[in-house]
């Protein structure tokens, strides 16, 4: 048996670049007392993962070089030293861009294919939707009535974010980079209004898409977005920050004029309360409201969702670069093993 | 009798000057059936009203031009046309910067002189008190043993904040323009530690003064001292925006770098919560919470209140200059009648 690994080849300065990762064959893992080993069937493939490849402090610490890449997946147990968990049975677990690897057992969650898909459980049931769920919810408090808008819109915290709008009753305008991504979130999410974010006047169009302004803006991308949204932005708007992909790879200082004074101004006048978070910083209690509320909006039909699925591990990399430049149309997940 | 007032005779380009104010003389007003008459005996002056100045929306509307100034103050009542409102009560009233206003006297809050000293209505019993209880009870929350810091420290809001972290068992460092405010607010407030924002070396010196970073900032200077204290902000960290004084007479746009990308990586990486706020957003509960704890903090003498006061109603122009730069000790107060 091979176990496959995309390693940490070198560090990308600015956007990643094919040679950074390298595809190598790691010893086959295997069980200590109290360990799993998991024959990894889904990886996922996430925006978060390109601060991995740095080595600087963020919301994540960077992977050392020629260690494996990480990651969530969905894997099938080959071997267990675990009393509860069983040879056959599929977690959920994180772990690296590899073929096999082993876990403590005290990681993963089981997870019931009859339930849900299991590639749902990276994705729409996962940490994408869990993100749009608790960023919304939780911080973003909207109100049937108010404007949210959300970029990334047909990606999947995005898509999940417009969808429990629109179940809230708000109307919800998504920026998205492809007129296939806009015409699949205002036809399919029902999403009241879609524009690209390539669009030269993005500002004017969103101004015209958001009459009453916006209540909420679901931060998950920065840059040009952001720019546009900020002037638009209501008193007592709230803006949780869950990501921002289009900043990921900056090198160096942007260009002036500072924006910051301006920012901090608006902030004052508007009331505006801007807050960052990530998944992990809420507790297990709101995992398992998420987990419930979203489960049956899925299975009544009332939440959809996309997979861009990439056949086998050596495809990752590109997998990944994609998604970075918005390539990728639906949650991007890697069939690592049937 | 006369009844002079000060009103706004041209719009500054930068930081206020003398010219943009003149001191004229308004007819004397008559109260009108439910009306009353305040001869102003306080005014204060507030860093907020640089931007009453300006022609601009802000979280104040602008004085039209050749229009008194505007601001609180409290007034003696010489004329009433309201039944529960008797000549002589002393009343908060929100008027011009002139020694007689009309008042429809529901606006006005009654005072009690053998309560407290009636100038402690427009500060520490007042909009600056209030501001600083909201903003650090409501939006910084802090616990004890974590480390607050404040600029503007030997201000009206800045030393009640300090003062009520300290209560609640924070570390409290101040920051502020002189070093007699700095021992003030470490020997009589009981500041941990107090450090000048004219300092050079400033960002070391916090770095020093805070060992174990930053929880809540609160916000009420901007510009420098910001800078400093950003990148010492711990994860989760909450940083209430009651102002931005060094950024009021700003003019045009602030040199590059851009640092708004850097600022939003950090709410990204460290989960920060940034909320403008200012004391009307917040109900008759909060003021009446307000007015009771710090009452009776102020009773028992533990809580101390400075007041740098201005005699004369000509002279509100260029203490109010002084105080945008920094040249008042306490609350800024002119003494318009005795």
């Amino acid at each position: 048996m091979s176990n496959r690994a995309i390693i940490l080849a070198s560090r990308p300065h600015g956007e990643p670049q094919r040679e950074n990762f390298k595809l190598v064959q790691l010893p086959m893992p295997q069980a200590k007392q109290g360990q799993v080993v998991l024959q990894t069937v889904w990886l996922s493939l996430d925006p978060y993962m390109r601060g991995l490849m740095d080595n600087r402090e963020s919301y994540v610490s960077g992977v050392k070089l020629g260690e494996p890449m990480e990651g969530g997946n969905v894997g099938r147990v080959v071997e267990s030293k675990q009393p509860y968990i069983t040879v056959g049975d599929y977690v959920l677990s994180y772990g690296g861009w590899q073929e096999y690897t082993v876990s403590d057992g005290r990681r993963v969650r089981k997870l019931d294919p009859d339930d849900a898909p299991l590639s749902t459980a990276l994705g729409v049931l996962g940490m994408p939707g869990m993100t749009a769920y608790t960023g919304l919810l939780k911080i973003g408090r909207p109100e049937a009535g108010e404007t949210i808008v959300v970029a990334a819109a047909a990606g999947p915290v995005g898509s999940l974010v417009g969808q429990i709008g629109k179940r809230i009753g708000c109307r919800v305008v998504g920026i998205a980079g492809t007129k296939e991504k806009c015409d699949y979130i205002t036809s399919e999410l029902g999403f009241d209004a879609a524009l690209g974010h390539r669009d030269p006047n993005l500002q004017q169009a969103l101004s015209e898409a958001c009459p009453k302004g916006v209540d909420v803006y679901f931060e998950n991308v920065g840059g040009r977005v952001w720019q546009a949204v900020f002037p638009l932005l209501n008193k007592f708007a709230r803006v949780p920050v869950c990501g921002l992909i289009s900043q990921y790879s900056a090198v160096g200082t942007t260009p002036g004029p500072d924006r910051l004074p301006e920012l901090m101004d608006s902030v004052l006048s508007k009331r505006l309360s801007i807050q960052g978070f990530i998944i992990d910083d809420y507790g297990p209690e709101v995992a398992e409201e998420f987990r419930r509320d979203v489960g049956e909006w899925l299975k009544k039909g009332q939440v959809k969702y996309k997979e861009n699925i990439v056949e086998g591990l050596e495809h990752a990399p590109e997998a990944f670069m994609g998604m970075l430049k918005g390539r990728n149309f639906g949650k991007t997940l890697v069939r690592v093993a049937i």
